[in-house]
This record gives C-alpha cells, sequence and structure tokens, in this order.
C-alpha cells in the first residue's frame, strides 16, 4: 500500500512521524508493505512553492491508497486576508480527493475523566461517531468582498446530503443504529432540504432509529446528554463547531482521530488538533490523535482491521498506564509515548 | 411606560404572567406607571389569524417603550417545511423592530453549581455577557430551493458589523474591558470582512482588550476556560449556536434572560427557553428566565437600575434558598417561584 504523509506545520511533523513509525511496526509485525512518500502543504508549502497545495503534493495524494496529515498553519500565515493561506491547501485537499465524510469518533478514557471539563457522571458511556459533511457548504459556495459587504453562500445539492447521509445510517448500522441528524431547519433553507433528504434516506434504514435536532440544541445537548448520542451527522460548518465542542470532553484534543473518507481511492487521516505553535519542535506534543489516526487509515483506506485494533488498544493500555504528554497531566515527549505505544503493539 | 406583551406559546404565557407580576410590584414599590398591553406571536397567532406576527402585533411593539416575550413554537407547528411557521413571527419582529445586538448575560449562581454539566472549579468567576448580532446574517439572506438544490446566503455590511461591535465595547467599558470576537475567517469571507471592522471599531477603544477566536477554538474554550471571557461579540447562527452551548453551563435554561436592543425605541426581552411544550400548561416552568428578563427591560430600555437590581436581588434570594422549580432539582410550582421573588423585592 502507498500513504502519502504531509507532515504539514508546527507539531505537524512531530506526530507524523511519531503515527508513520507505529504504521512500520505494524507492518513489520503483521508482515504488511506500506511504501511511505513524503509530501508538502500548508504554511510550509507555501514557503517552499508559493502554493499551500503544491502540484506534486496533489498528484502524489491521488494516487496515494491513503493520506496521513499532519497540521497547517501558523503565526508566520495567520493573516485570514493575505491572498495565500495554509488553510486553503487543507481545503482544496479535501475538494480533490472528494473525500465528503469526515469521522470523528469520541470516546473519554476513564483514565482521563479528571481532565475533561465535565463532571464525571455525564462522562460514562461516551461513544459518538461525529459523520461532518467535509466538500460542501460555506466552505465551498461562493463569496463576494467588496469595500462595503461580504457574502458567503451556504448551497448544499440533494445528491450531497445524500451520500453523507447515507454513510452515516451504514456507520450507524455497525453500532448502535441510532443516527442524530442536525440542522437549523426553522431558519435555513439548506437545513430544510438536509431533513426532507434524511428523512427519506432514513426510510431505507428502518432499522435504524433517526432523530433530528437544531443545531444551538445540540450544543447544550452534548454537554448535558453526551451519552444519549451514536452516530450524530450534520454539514460542513455545524460539525466544525460541534466536534470542537465534544473535542473538549475528551480532556485533550491531542487525543482525537478523524478519518475523511469519499467513493474514490484515498483516505485522507489527521489528528482535529491544529499546528499548536506554542509547543512545536519541542518533542512535547502528545501524538495520540496522529496514532489513532493511522489506525483509522489502516480500518477505512487498507481494511486491515486487526491491525487497526491493534494499535487503538495499544494506546488504550498507554492511555491507561502511561508514559502521559503534557497536555494530559503526564511530562513524557512525543518520542517516550510513540515508544510506549510501539512496545504495547501485539 | 408601555411595555408590550407577547406571551406567545406552551410554557410561554405562564412565565410572561410571572414577570408582569413582578412589574407591577416594582411599580407599586417604586411608584412607576407601567401600562401592559397583550398581543399575539408564533404558533397561538398563526392559529387566531394566519400569520405568526399579526399586524396589531406589530404596531403594538413599534409604539411600545419595550416589548416582553414568552416562547414561540410547538409540536402543532413543527413542520420546517410549511409555509407559515412560529419562528417567522420572531424574526420578522426583530428585524421590523431594528433589535441588531441580542445581549445574554451567563453567570452560574453558586447554589446551582451541581446541575452544571460542567466539574464545579471550572463554574468559579464566570461572568460572560454574550452579544449576538441579530437582524442579519444567513437568518435574513437570500435563500434559495428547488428539487435538487437549496442555497443559504449569509451577508454582512461593514455598517452591521459596525454598530454591533460598538454596543459590545461600550458595553465591555461597564465590565472588565475585555472584548472576545469570534468568526470564522480562516475560512469565510463575511467573517474576514468581520475581523477587519472590528480591529478598526477597537482602535477607538484603546482601553479595552480585544482577542479573536475563531468559532470552532470558542466552543472548545467555552467548555475549557470559561471565565476567561467577558463580552463575546459575534454574527447571529455563531451566536445561536455558542449561548446555548453556554447557557448548558448555568444547570438550567430556564435561568436564563436575554434583551435585544437597536438604535430604536423599543427592546425586546425573552427568556432564553422555548416554549417547553412537554411541560406548557401545568404551572411547573421556571419563571427566573422571564423575570430576568423584565429586570434587563428596566435596565436597557426604562433605564430603571435600582429596579432592575432589585429583582436580580431578589432573584439571587430565590434561587440560594429556594423555593426552586423541577429544573432545577425543586418541587416549587411557576407561582410558588414568582411569589417567592415578589417577597424579596425590597
Ligand atoms: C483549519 C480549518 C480550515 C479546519 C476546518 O474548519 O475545517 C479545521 O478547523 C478542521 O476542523 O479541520
Ligand atoms: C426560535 C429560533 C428561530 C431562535 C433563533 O435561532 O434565533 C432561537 O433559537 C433563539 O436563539 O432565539
Amino acid at each position: 500500500a502507498r500513504i502519502v504523509t504531509l507532515p504539514g506545520d508546527g507539531v505537524g511533523p512531530e506526530v507524523t512521524a511519531a503515527a508513520v513509525a507505529v504504521l512500520k511496526t505494524v507492518a513489520a509485525r503483521y508482515e504488511h508493505v506500506f511504501a511511505f512518500e513524503e509530501q508538502l502543504i500548508g504554511g510550509i508549502a507555501i514557503d517552499a512553492t508559493g502554493e499551500p497545495l503544491p502540484a506534486a503534493s496533489l498528484a502524489a495524494c491521488r494516487s496515494a491508497d491513503a493520506v496521513l496529515l499532519g497540521a497547517v498553519g501558523g503565526p508566520k500565515w495567520s493573516d485570514p486576508n493575505a491572498p495565500v493561506r495554509p488553510e486553503q491547501g487543507l481545503l482544496a485537499l479535501r475538494a480533490a480527493l472528494g473525500v465528503y465524510a469526515n469521522l470523528r469518533p469520541l470516546q473519554v478514557h476513564p483514565a482521563l475523566a479528571n481532565l475533561s471539563p465535565l463532571k464525571n457522571e455525564k462522562l460514562k458511556n461516551i461513544d459518538v461517531l461525529f459523520v461532518r459533511e467535509l466538500t460542501g457548504g460555506a466552505y465551498f459556495g461562493a463569496k463576494t468582498r467588496s469595500a462595503d459587504v461580504a457574502t458567503d453562500e451556504c448551497r448544499y445539492t440533494v445528491a450531497e446530503i445524500e451520500r453523507v447521509v447515507r454513510r452515516a445510517f451504514e456507520l450507524a448500522r455497525g453500532r448502535r443504529r441510532h443516527v442524530t441528524s442536525v440542522d437549523k431547519a426553522n431558519v435555513l433553507e439548506t437545513s430544510r432540504l438536509w431533513r426532507s433528504t434524511v428523512q427519506r434516506i432514513a426510510a431505507e434504514y428502518p432499522d435504524v432509529k433517526l432523530e433530528h435536532q437544531l443545531v444551538d440544541s445540540m450544543a447544550m445537548l452534548l454537554l448535558t446528554q453526551p451519552n444519549r448520542y451514536d452516530v450524530v451527522v450534520t454539514e460542513n460548518l455545524f460539525g466544525d463547531i460541534l466536534t470542537d465542542e465534544a473535542a473538549a470532553l475528551a480532556g485533550s484534543l491531542g487525543l482525537l482521530p478523524s478519518a475523511s473518507l469519499g467513493d474514490g481511492k484515498a483516505g485522507l487521516y489527521e489528528p482535529i488538533h491544529g499546528s499548536a505553535p506554542d509547543i512545536a519542535g519541542q518533542g512535547v506534543a502528545n501524538p495520540v490523535g496522529a496514532i489513532l489516526s493511522a489506525a483509522l487509515l489502516l480500518r477505512h483506506s487498507l481494511g486491515l482491521e486487526t491491525e487497526a485494533v491493534a494499535i487503538e488498544s495499544a494506546v488504550e493500555q498507554v492511555l491507561r498506564h502511561g508514559p502521559h504528554s503534557r497536555d494530559i497531566g503526564g511530562h513524557a515527549g512525543t518520542g517516550e509515548v510513540r515508544d510506549a505505544v510501539l512496545a504495547a503493539i501485539e
């Protein structure tokens, strides 16, 4: 299998290197051959080529089986009015790969419950899979800007809604068979189209329970009843906000992985944390989010379920017994956590 | 002073009646004359007239000094694809009154910390004033819908941004002089216009500290560092989501008030909870959100600061010593809580 790595900016290279080390150990242990190819994205790509997603990077990603990304952005490229910005590389990559379904699983490890802002009793049995639409909505709609006025268009077609919602229902079948669709159908036309499309798709899945929530209510319910939810599907911008809110429950952003899938070949895998410029280059970033993203890569792009579970179990042990990185209250560096995970892989 | 009441649907009439009782007691105690006029809005207005905001209601509101609203909506009118919906009345009223600044204060009463999903140590010193833009953005932008595609346009002019941001800075001067502006400037053009406008206005307020946050980060920071924030200003849809998320911290939605202000005459005051159809008509709804909205009405529309504080102090005592309604773990009905507040007004 061919895996393209896009380490990107800030702590991206450090955590990506740790995840690659884990993939190499899995390859050796389970006798697979993974070919890795590193490419540029984000601020580092702008500095080197003038573009946040150089053609060579995109071509490599298109022909890969999977893409493992670190993070993009940093203070050097943080002017939102600059013509070229690191985030553009990420958005262009998502669009080019057609990875319309962004999966963000959330569980709270019992050993880390003390780090969560939520009370312990609220954290019991949280096991949510967010499915965020990733290639549509206001992110990719028409935009205008003049001196006096700006616009962003949120646009969704039925086909765009159908495919991501179907993915959510399929995933629910492998879980607790409960889909919560989030929209703002009392105000937005795109949400009303979203809701009626969801209703129609749901009829194909009579074995899956469907619930609708408004996005404002959902922002509250994630805090008051987080363990009520199984699969949560929503559009791009609502998903961006709700998944970050939910991530706070886990105690540290550094722990959480994501997988972005389309119908095509290459899936895109990235930890949900950003480039964390304040700790970049110090070897203290938590590699767990990136390592768990590598596990998702094995599961969803390479079909290697046993190997994915091997990584997840190894991480589980390390979270339980340590060593812990700084963000989760320990003193271990990135390499120490990586080595502990490597040692725990069976 | 002339006050129009719009009790609306569900628990709206019950909580509005309690708030009116409090205003009457204040009027008697401080020797003011308040004239109350009740009008229709929402589902009950649709049933009576076919319209969610009848012309008579709007005319009364326009000529009033302040408007006190209960809640709109309910299962009877909940089809988002229906041509006429209760929420349309509320949105039309906000637009017609030009109440572009929606103030939502958040404090967590120490006696209710056990109800919050957040850990107690996170709840210390939370004192946030959200200023949500209320008459622009995707709520009021152009919408299209065909069989296959729907669009919502988010549109902001510099003038719309300026006035609400200026209001936020002015309010910060009466508080801890810290404004946090929330946008998604790494993706949205309206957010980039928002951010540069905020930066320009901030220069007029060198005594106020300005911070920018992306909406996804803010959704997380509200949980991890809620006591870091003073005034938080944002656009309409982000404000809808973030204020509901923040409201969950208080332990019950039933506690929280809001004020919607423009440059014109009548301010609009409403509890942030909805119509709560599940408990409507039972006399158990918490009237505190509505009563505190009446206090904001006295402060912002009638300039009666002492009287506003008298209500707030009375509510504070009742929250401390009881009686408590069901949503905050007690057994008291709406009338019992109302009477306790009335008795505590000095
Ligand atoms: C970096 C940014 C453009 C991105 C997004 O908003 O999608 C990030 O927040 C994410 O959630 O992956
Ligand atoms: C009822 C609904 C249209 C409204 C809104 O979205 O503004 C409500 O959620 C609110 O926050 O006041």
